[in-house]
C-alpha cells in the first residue's frame, strides 16, 4: 500500500485557526447589526436608566413608611399626587406619604420604593391602606442600576443578537463597527460535472457542491462568490484559482476527488502567489483528501468532490477558520446541541470519524441523535441529517446512550 | 386584591397556533432559498445518480472476478482500458477483466464493483493483481441509489438548509415555491419613550423594544416594519394600529405596561376592523399583561413594555405563531438546546416562569444553563443571557442538575 499524501491530525489543522486574521471593520447602523460580528466593545456612555423608575404600577413611597404593614395592620398613607409618565416629579414624598405612579414612571425625591397597587386599598381621594411592607429599592430600578457609565457591556468578537440591538438603543448608540463579512470564492472542478441548470449527458452529473457550499458560507454569515465549473484544464484552473484568491478572503475548491484532479488542484494551489501547501490530507473520515493551501494570508481549500464529504469538511474543519476570519472569538461560537446517541457506533482508530445524525425527541423530552448511515456520496443522507457528531480518534466507538455534541448544519 | 384581567393559561394560548394560516407562496431560484420555508414538497423527477458511479479510484470489475482474492492468493485481471471522467464506456468488462476508473466515473457494462487502487498492484500495462475480494456494489453508487424518481424528499413546511439546495441542484430543480416571509408591524407606545437617536429629557428613556423586536422578527425569518413611537394619544394609536394591521401579517405593540396605557392598547385593539380580544393576560412570568387581539385573520399582540418581558413573551409565545405564519410545520421547528441547570430555582405555582439562562460548558463537555437573575426591566440580564428556560406551572421549581430545554434568543 503506497501512501498518497502525508496526512495531518485534525487537531493540528484546527490549531492553525489561531493564525487567521479577522477581516477589517465597517460602521453599521442600528437595525442592520443582527448576526454581524462586533469589532469594538460596546461601552455604556451614560447610566441606564438615567433616573430611578417604577417597575410596577402603584404608589411611590419611602419604604420605611410601610415597615411592619400587614393585612391585619396596614400602613395608612397620605396620597399627595400622581406622577404622569415622562413627568419629572419635583414635590418630595415625605414619611407617611405616597404618590400614585405607573410602571416606568420617575420616582419623586424622598421615595425609594413602590408599593404595588395590588397590595393597597384606596380609602378616599387622599388616603390608602398598604397591606405589605416594601423594602428600599423594591419595584424600582435605580439610576445606573441596569447599565453603569464606563462599563464594557459587549466584548468585541461576538455576533450581535436582538438583545444587543436593544442594549445599543437604550444607550443611544445608533452605529457600531462590525467586521466586514468575509467573501468566499467557490470553484467546482471535474470533467463529469455540468451546471445545475443543465441536463446531464451520459456519464455526467450536476454540480451540487457550488450550491451547498454557497449556502453553508451564507449560513456562517459570509458572502459566497461563485466561480462556476472548471474541467480537467490545469491552465484554466490556475487562472480561476488566482482570480478567486485575489478577489476573496478565502477560496473553496471542491471536486478533484479523482487522483488526477486532486493532483491538478494541488498543482494549481502550489502556483498561487506566495503559496504554501499547509495540509495535504487530514486524519478524518469522510474528508481525508482535503488540501489546505495558503496564498499570502489567504486560505485556499481543496475539498473532496463527494457532496457529503465536502459538507462534512466544511462544517468540521473550514467553519472554525471562517468564524475566525469573520472576527468571532472562540468563546463567542455557538455551543453544539447535546443529545443522546440512539445506537452503538463503531469507529476506526487513528482518525476522527464524523457521523451524520438526525435529531429526535425522546419520551422524556431528551434530545436523541440517530446516526444516518450510508455511503458518503449520497445526498439523501445529508438531507436526512440535522448535524454531525465526531467520534474521536482515540476511541473505538460510541455506545448507545452516550451523550454527544451535535454541530448543526 | 382586585383582578385586572382574566388570564389565560399559556397552553391554551399556544393551542391557538393551530388556527393560524401560513402566508401564500412565491417562486425562488436556487441560491436564494436558504432559511426560506418550503411551500411544496420536493420530489425527485429523475434517478440520482442517473448511472452507476465509482466512489473510489481503482478498477471497475465484475465483483465475481475478485472472489476469494487475498494477499497470499491475488486475483490476476486483464486491464482492457481506462474510463475518463465524463466518458460513457461502451466496451464491457468481462470476467477476469478490469478497467481503470476514477472516483465519479461511470461504470462500464459488465462491472458491478470497484477494486480500490490501494488493494491492487500493477504488474504491467495490461495486468493487475487484486489483493482483496470486493462485493457486488462495493465502492459504487448504483443508478437511482441516492434518489429515486417519484420519491418525495423534502416535505413542505421545512426551512431550507444548505444540503437542501444541494439536493435541488442534484435534481436540476433551479426554482421552488417558498412561503412569503411574513411582514410584522412594530409599534412602541408610552409617553416617556423617545427614539433611540434622541437625547432623553428628564423622566424619559429611549425606545428599546422597537429595535429588539425588529431583530427578533428578522431572526425568525420575517420582515419587520417599524411604525415608530405613539404617546398616550388614543386616536393616534388607533390610527397607527389600523394602518399596521392593514399593511402587515401580524402586529406587535409594545409598551403600555402602565395600567392607563394598557387600557389604551386594549381599546385601540378592540376597535380594529372585525376585532376580537382573544387573550387578556397569560399565566406566565414575566409577561402576564400580554394581550392578543385578532382583526380578521390577523393577530395583533400587546406586549409588555419592559424590555426583557417583551423579549421573553416574543420568544415563548409570539414566536410559535410567527413560525406557523411563516409556513413552518410543528415538526420542522428547531429543537431547543438541552443543558443542565447550575442551581436550584424556586418558582411560584399557577404560572409558567421563564428564566433567562447563560450557557456554559461543564468539565465533561456538558452544556450548563446558569440562571441570570435580576429585575425584569434590566437590559443587562438579556445581554448576559443566551436563552430562556420554562419552569412549569405545576412544579415548585427546578433543582440543580436538572436537565432543561433552552430556547435560544
Amino acid at each position: 500500500m503506497k501512501p498518497f499524501f502525508q496526512v495531518t491530525d485534525l487537531k493540528d489543522v484546527l490549531a492553525m485557526v489561531e493564525e487567521v486574521l479577522p477581516t477589517d471593520s465597517e460602521p453599521k447602523p442600528l437595525g442592520s447589526t443582527l448576526g454581524r460580528v462586533l469589532a469594538e466593545p460596546i461601552t455604556a456612555q451614560e447610566d441606564v436608566p438615567p433616573f430611578a423608575r417604577a417597575t410596577m404600577d402603584g404608589f411611590a413611597v419611602a419604604a420605611a413608611s410601610t415597615f411592619g404593614a400587614s393585612e391585619a395592620n396596614p400602613a395608612y398613607l397620605n396620597v399627595t399626587g400622581r406622577i404622569a409618565m415622562g413627568e419629572v416629579p419635583v414635590k418630595a414624598v415625605g414619611p407617611g406619604e405616597a404618590m400614585k405612579i405607573s410602571t416606568g414612571g420617575m420616582l419623586p425625591p424622598g421615595a425609594d420604593a413602590v408599593a404595588m397597587v395590588e397590595h393597597a386599598a384606596i380609602l378616599d381621594d387622599t388616603t390608602i391602606e398598604v397591606y405589605r411592607s416594601v423594602a428600599p429599592g423594591q419595584h424600582v430600578i435605580c439610576a445606573g442600576e441596569d447599565l453603569c457609565r464606563g462599563e464594557t457591556l459587549i466584548a468585541a468578537g461576538r455576533r450581535l443578537r436582538p438583545q444587543d440591538a436593544g442594549l445599543m438603543a437604550s444607550l443611544g448608540i445608533t452605529r457600531v463597527r462590525v467586521h466586514r463579512r468575509p467573501r468566499v470564492g467557490i470553484i467546482s472542478t471535474g470533467d463529469e460535472i455540468v451546471p445545475a441548470e443543465a441536463k446531464p449527458g451520459p456519464g455526467q452529473i450536476r454540480d451540487v457542491n457550488t450550491h451547498t457550499l454557497a449556502d453553508l458560507v451564507r449560513q456562517a454569515g459570509a458572502i459566497p462568490a461563485k466561480y462556476g465549473l472548471v474541467g480537467d484544464d490545469l491552465q484554466r484552473l490556475k487562472a480561476v484559482c488566482r482570480q478567486a484568491a485575489a478577489e476573496n478572503d478565502m477560496v473553496l475548491i471542491s471536486g478533484g476527488s479523482s487522483l488526477g484532479m486532486r493532483d491538478f488542484t494541488v498543482e494549481a494551489l502550489a502556483e498561487l502567489p506566495d503559496s504554501r501547501i499547509r495540509v495535504h490530507g487530514i486524519t478524518i473520515s469522510p474528508g481525508k483528501p482535503t488540501i489546505l493551501a495558503q496564498s499570502g494570508a489567504k486560505l485556499v481549500w481543496g475539498l473532496p468532490g463527494h457532496v457529503t464529504s465536502a459538507m462534512v469538511v466544511f462544517t468540521a474543519v473550514v467553519r472554525p477558520f471562517l468564524d475566525r476570519l469573520s472576527g468571532l472569538t472562540a468563546e463567542a461560537r455557538r455551543p453544539p446541541v447535546m443529545a443522546r446517541l440512539t445506537r452503538n457506533l463503531e469507529s476506526a482508530a487513528g482518525r476522527v470519524d464524523f457521523v451524520r445524525v438526525r435529531l429526535g425527541q425522546g419520551a422524556d423530552g431528551e434530545i436523541l441523535a440517530e446516526p444516518i448511515l450510508g455511503k458518503s456520496g449520497l445526498i439523501r443522507t445529508m438531507v436526512q441529517a440535522d448535524g454531525l457528531i465526531a467520534v474521536d480518534m482515540n476511541t473505538e466507538g460510541l455506545e448507545k446512550g452516550d451523550p454527544v455534541a451535535v454541530a448543526l448544519f
